[in-house]
């Protein structure tokens, strides 16, 4: 017996997703039809469109928001001598909630994996580039994960950077090698911070 | 800094799933904004609606379908004079991947669970008390899980068909001790259905 097309439709959506395989997927759908309201699956619904139309990439550093640019690059404040460059908007989120740091961020959109087929082209590079030459920033701090291809991806930054006479940087100790950035609690992140040397 | 508010909202409804904790719900909506095409998105707030508006449980035996009657309940080809007591839908579309099984089902909508407050009312037990009162059904297999809930359900069900002349069945050994039926095998779940034993 199949499953009702609908039902299937639900479990395929939520397979979608990382680490989801069929058997969790099915598990989900079913916890939809059977543990939720008829008013939690509207809302969930209807959050899957609000915010897949209301968040937008800030059309300065890429950071996830639902505004004109994001609070971070609107805020006068923070340093703006500083760049910290991450891949993930979720990194940005998880480095605000340490309150360690207080410049700008650019967010890549990703790392370089030639096994993957990411290149320098698929990352927001163009104005990463734009930002460093209109010349207020001193410093970029290379924020990418401890993996493989966070290294790839700090490294050819430092390169192209290193024609500049900007303090390139790599946040340093803490970050647990071969981790995802996401994972790191609070004081890792900080400590990976505050360690930062010069790369 | 704060999620955006529809971000925040798309988190708390991933974080209603079964096993979901706030990481991996923010790792889900993150996914959704960054990973998934406006088309998926679409796609999946719609079969959340399609499926809750869609898919109703079976007026009989209680099991989730898109129709006026189950497709089981409906085929008449089916051996009427067995039911197959389970604790949910998803067991139903288990045992019948298995392809073993030829009777008909009761779904309970959850076992026996003093400590969680489930109680003999919060099951499905009227419409299975008429079922086995209009006299086709020669016999009940209990088919709970293999866990403390499943247990007391399967006792409490035999205490009470007991006073009828049915032959009241457990399905047997081959489902794993303390594990939920859902995450059986086929084949685990064909031997159980061969090896059931007058309980």
């Amino acid at each position: 017996m199949q499953y009702p097309k609908s039902l299937e439709a639900l479990i395929e959506a939520f397979a979608r997703y990382p680490g989801v395989g069929r058997k969790t997927a099915e598990r989900y759908a079913m916890h939809t039809l059977t543990r939720l309201t008829k008013q939690d699956v509207d809302q969930f619904s209807e959050a899957l469109v609000q915010a897949i139309s209301a968040i937008k990439p800030c059309p300065v550093c890429h950071h996830l928001t639902d505004l004109e640019q994001c609070e971070i690059c609107a805020d006068t404040h923070r340093d703006s001598s500083r760049i910290m460059v991450v891949e993930n908007s979720k990194d940005v989120f998880s480095i605000e909630k340490s309150g360690t740091y207080k410049g700008k961020y650019h967010v890549l959109g990703g790392a370089l994996s030639p096994i993957q087929g990411v290149g320098p082209e698929e990352l927001n590079l163009s104005t990463l580039w734009q930002r460093v030459a209109e010349g207020e920033v001193k410093e970029v701090i290379l924020a990418t994960s401890a993996t493989q291809e966070g290294e790839t991806t700090a490294l050819y930054l430092k390169r192209i950077l290193s024609s500049t006479d900007l303090l390139v940087t790599r946040i340093g100790y803490g970050v647990p090698v071969g981790a995802n950035l996401e994972y790191a609690d609070d004081q890792t992140l900080s400590k990976a911070i505050e360690n930062r040397r010069v790369f």
